[in-house]
């Protein structure tokens, strides 16, 4: 992560991602644009569609389209969106079901009336759940696991709303950040282990204040709203007339998902009551204590791998050099010529600054190794560059399991940690030599103590069980 | 100008804008697919329409769009494109006269067969030696001053190529960096005072290598070509099936623009031979030199000012830290709400990271203050953010006047420091202190010991006669 | 109707509109491309949204979107549509709810399978069947009442398709043409009353062929296949590898749409059996018989009155002359001076050819009168081009009630000929006579000796009874 | 051509192609905006290219688009486009040089201030014409003929707007319908041989009225001005602040193109003075005077061949039966199935009604044989349909010989009629037997006793000499 910019997810192919953006306000008459410009902050948690869904009071309505959410809502779409409550939705997919009808927010109507959601999260008993409500005659529209907590919310045998959302959350075990929209309030829901990010924010001053949650606090900034204090896992929120209302749904286990802080979110947001900035800054100290090296100048991969290469830089006193340059432009279509350039894919993204590396020893400081080839091919364009040597430093230990939980991951045979010793990684990238951050370093970074995050990408100890045919989807070859 | 990455202009509205980039390329199968790579690298040297001109030595053909390179060039379209011979051409034009038909190459047939020119730069005769043509029968299609050259070209009595593109170029003042396309070579030119750079390098080994032309030399590296050296200020070269053939047509006086090296190049490009990631560092040192600050932390502002607060923070010995985070999905229309955000523009595109800079005395570093207005905004946000002083110091001398030579600049009175004192600026935009780069320190961070560098646009002394009509243009309330 | 061409709805803003068009094919390699033609041929059923549905015996993939058939598929998109079995669907809706959700084929899966649905006809108790699921747990994702068919089928305790099948038919009443796609199989059904058209054709020899349903059989004549017969109301079908079997779900009470005959259904079709072209001619003939008039020339307005102004033209003996030219290239969105230009909208559809008309006593033939207004601009239109005498004749009865069964209506108030008498009328729109064509004389004209067709939009006697909300909804003011 | 509906060109590939549409206006405070409705009105001319230039009075300036005039003009643009004069233009071209540098109108300054042209016709000594002025320094930036008139108009040694028209014209040999827009002013000029149309029309009344020029009347019917009368040929007309000033500027020599009553124009328009929807019914009953056949219905080609047909069925007294229908959303791209279907191309525009052809012999009337392989495919449609016999008549002579004078025909080798019988074109095309209008029967048809029509794509003999350049490239292989 640029400690200048946040990433720009489109154009890495050798990142996890993010499934989705979530947003919602009560109370503001320009509800539908505020949300508009609060996914336009979360953009970079998912550009595949952009969904807002509104309520006057008397109806929910709904806008979503397919592309990023400056693309899919004009003003007059947004003018025709009335009402002082709103939720919005940001949505990355996997290759599979990239298609509208999964978009969000999901708005139903049913016995309990209209209801429009939007999720933020994996669940890991959607097949089963799924089986169980088709049984019972139930009809999907969409491929997505969001649909089963509508389902079960409108077939509980509770009356009281909250009570019905109980009902539903305590059928869905996984990951889920949430908003809801009814008619005259929204909820915001954390699950119990509150895998991802919930934020509560005050927009104005009382009597004229409106409520807001967020994804992350970046989104609160854009609009002028102060963070109040994040969602608990297993709380709810209840935003209506009166304000907020908290509840707690299940005990809290905290299990906070650590690639928020290491990759992820935005560095000027605040995730999990911390400054992201200041986490990938510590991340890159850290590794600089447990991996040092004799060398002339540090070189981060932009933009990946600024805020830990300040880190790293500070703590061992070896100058920082912006050896790598990032061309803002890549993103779109092009056109490869016939006859090969090598790494060109890379090339067209990042070119060296071959003043800056000419003769020297580079430490090289990126936030993760996926399957290797990207890393193989900078360290290749550093070295072409003049580099006398190139030592690898990666800001968190190596990535060897699959997500369940919300986070785009290749499956296991295509992480290159999970089938590789380190030493045959640096060999295959072409490094002089290599450290990967400690998971006890990961974990003092972020001053974790009390084991509340969960760091299964890395240890492969997942928090919950795991539905056998999600571990097959993931684990295949 | 981040370290990290290049410019992205579009989002600046606070900045001057270059004019061109421009491509050529002699000698090589894919040449319509190179030369889209090479515009593609120097797409941000102009992101309103771009073009291609061809020639498969019978007949030159072009195409040109409004738009990114990526958005006018389709696989099909390159498929149409055929021939070794191409030149290319990217342009950002004032908003008068944003059309297609000013777009080029401009591609002409005359006596002396066809030809396609593409310009960086602008000529400071142009009115009357308009004028001129159109009382000798000369008809006028666009209102760009290319077209002149075309004219004075196809009218010379001279029967030979070279000595008619030198009575051409012998008629026009001004700057310009040319690269004309004819039926069976190309010629690379650059103007006596040699104000925009023209780079010539090589791809691939005799007997297989094609021959290249390059505002900057990104746009090589990206293809995999060499740098050979740069074209001289009053010379031409001819790309033909011998290679390149070097002829001076006027005595060399190098004014070179010193904004390519502030601000307008990429960091990863040598211009006029130098590194400008190599100058922006030294800017910074020298400004840290002049304007040392009792501060805490030094912040950039995100993209512009990186690369000099790297060289102020290591001169200095304080910190660095990323404080400004921008938004990368910032450029495309997006909607205002209705209530009134403060500073909604600039906080679309840059967020504080409070934690960073709560209680801190800052020193923020960018590389110019065009109008003040941003510069209010951005200390306004950083002070918001919890800073307790702002030192704002800017990594080039107070700009004065307009540029005549080809970069878009503001009307005289648009421009705060021809019209304020450094402490009215100061106050303007409400710093604690305010430090502009000296003259002197300006010229020795780039090693400017001979006078040759334009710096017209803090000193008002242009290398050349200026036509009335231009300078009243400029200078207009 | 012109006999020439078939109406392209989208212009003509005073007339009814059709719903939809639907199409299926069973055992055909190329099934999403032939579903494409078919659906091409119907597009004047329905231009707002188009969709595919196909099944390679594994799994139902589909893809919609709105506008024309052939602005949704492209090459890809069918190419990415595999199998040999497909359902179609092209769309008309009302503005309230234009929106792609409920857009068709509706594709869902259940404890049944997968499976797909396309339907043309309006359910009229739709609202307390909604009531009914919504109490059982059932949750809507469109506004659509197809919908409704598919909740029934998902919850029927039957555990034959067939069966289950027949059990939501029976808990829905009103119009129903449909076609059903499962992974292996497919259904064609149409309602009881038979309100709307439903085909069956056959494509190649046995044993190499394939079965199609379709609106209309024009779909059958592009794409090669034969009509074999309709499918009867109350009758359903299977296509599945040992061809079609017919099953009977309840018994037939034909009430057939006379307005497919009248106006919707295109003249090259086979629709109840009967040419449409043919019918048309009848009912210019039969009303030359009812109304004659002592004129010099029938002039149709194209291209709705064409086919009944040549059967009255025949009958007559008076000649027919092409007085009113049709301008083909309108129905885009166009710019409107500021100056008001008389009756400009009718004058960009329609220009009279004034030598033809000068001096003459014209009959003006038209296939219906909704709201009267255009009908007066086109009157007016002649007369100003010399017509000394208009006489306006209306292949068909007095509009005087809403549909409920698939057809877009204005409200009842909407109806000239609800609330004004024929004289009133005829002042109104500015004719010099005015002549319907009688209940009596329309029923001639198709053979409908055993009131085997609805009437109900000219004699407000509906076949079925129609629950409240939708009466009151197409009666209001 | 139907009388009820003006052709759309664009689905026809067997049918030769008008160049251009022109429109002019002076003296209308919405000038671009009735320009936009005039092209509207003239779309049918052309459609690949569309484009306005207005002044208002102090500058000129314009827009032009590829595409549809509809898709060209937004509102935004044509409020951008202010003044009281404007001339438009739509333009067909060849497929060589589809490119917007080749719209019009051409808009260009020189020493006569800035000149705006829009042309209808072809140059017959371009070539020549090129070389000389690229020998006195002229720059080509057009492949158009049209540039041509501009530059020799730039260079007229004639002080006087008039005169150095004039001497343009002198220096041009072909077909030209011109409009020319000058800061004050706007000419209309017709070549001498009066090739292609030109009108003069009146809207509103003394004192504010505007005066407008137009290829065909339509245009002046849809924005409700009256017409005056056609410009002579070899006459210019000059619209400015007193009305309309006629000059001549060389002596007529009328030889009108006869295509435009054939096929071309609008069947409302008055061309050369005549109703095209009057002539072409009499070349139908001249046709069954000259031809008459022992047959049940007379059928028309739609759209071509329409008025012909009621001509025909009139004179013969045969039942007019529109036995073929025309899809009307055809003309879109669409995808063709890899199973071949047989005559898909043709099916997809036309359909027939079999009911009205089984077992008869019909009469099917069409406007032109170019090719034959349409011909061909719709006679086998009509057979298999059912027809007994098909006589086909064809309301103009053998077309043998390729346009010079702006209209796209295909080279002579590609004219079927150009080699080959009547018989064998008979055989060809499957016809029990073939009737082509004979050229005395053409003449009497538009009553022409004074030879004051060009009928040289009948006769080869061409009216002005032609450049051999031109005649190679229409008589190519």
């Amino acid at each position: 992560m640029n400690p200048g910019s946040f990433p720009a997810h489109i154009i890495r192919d050798d990142h996890f991602r993010d499934h989705c953006g979530i947003f919602a306000i009560h109370g503001h008459a320009e509800a539908a644009k505020l949300t508009y410009l609060g996914l336009y902050a979360l953009q970079h948690r998912g550009q595949e569609s952009a969904g807002i869904a509104v309520s006057d009071g008397e109806r929910i309505v709904g806008h979503k389209g397919m592309g990023h959410v400056a693309d899919v809502f004009t003003k007059e779409v947004l003018d025709g969106l009335p009402g002082r409550m709103a939720i919005g939705h940001t949505r990355y997919s996997t290759a599979g079901d990239t298609d509208l009808k999964n978009a969000q927010p999901l708005v139903v109507s049913c016995q309990k009336g209209q209801v429009a959601l939007a999720h933020n999260g994996n669940l890991v008993n959607a097949s089963t759940s799924r089986k169980e409500l088709e049984a019972r005659g139930a009809i999907f529209q969409t491929s997505s696991d969001t649909e089963l907590i509508v389902h079960h919310f409108a077939r509980s045998k509770q009356s009281g709303v909250p009570e019905a959302v109980a009902d539903a959350l305590d059928r869905v075990k996984g990951a889920y950040s949430l908003v809801m929209l009814f008619k005259d309030f929204i909820y915001g829901i954390r699950d119990p282990h509150g895998f991802r990010p919930l934020a509560l924010g005050r927009l104005g001053e009382p009597p004229n204040q409106a409520w807001v949650l967020a994804s992350e606090t970046c989104a609160f900034d854009l609009i002028g709203a102060k963070f109040e204090r994040d969602i608990e896992p297993g709380e709810m929120v209840i935003l209506d007339a009166r304000g907020p209302t908290f509840l707690r749904f299940a005990p809290p286990q905290p299990k906070q998902c650590i690639f928020e802080h290491v990759y992820f979110s935005r560095p000027d947001s605040l995730v999990f009551g911390r400054s992201v900035q200041g986490s990938r800054e510590m991340l890159g100290r850290q590794l600089a204590r447990e991996h040092p090296a004799d060398a002339d100048i540090v070189v981060p991969v932009p933009d990946s791998g600024v805020a830990a290469a300040i880190g790293y830089a500070e703590e061992s006193d070896i100058p920082l050099k912006f050896g790598l340059i990032r061309n803002h432009y890549v993103g779109r279509t092009f056109i490869e010529p016939g006859q090969a350039i090598r790494d060109f894919g890379v090339r067209l993204k990042l070119n060296p600054v071959a003043r800056l590396m000419e003769g020297k020893r580079v430490v090289l400081v990126d936030d993760s190794i996926i399957r290797g080839t990207t890393s193989r091919k900078i360290v290749r364009i550093v070295k072409e560059a003049g580099a006398r040597e190139v030592h690898v430093r990666i800001s968190c230990p190596p990535t060897v399991s699959p997500c369940y939980y919300g986070i785009d991951t290749p499956t296991r045979s295509e992480l290159i940690a999970a089938t590789h010793t380190e030493e045959s990684i640096r060999e295959f990238i072409g490094a002089d030599s290599l450290g990967y951050l400690s998971l006890e370093g990961l974990r003092r970074a972020v001053e974790d103590t009390k084991g509340h995050y969960c760091l299964a990408c890395y240890t492969a100890e997942y928090p919950t069980t795991v539905q056998e045919q999600l571990i097959a989807l993931r684990n295949r070859d």
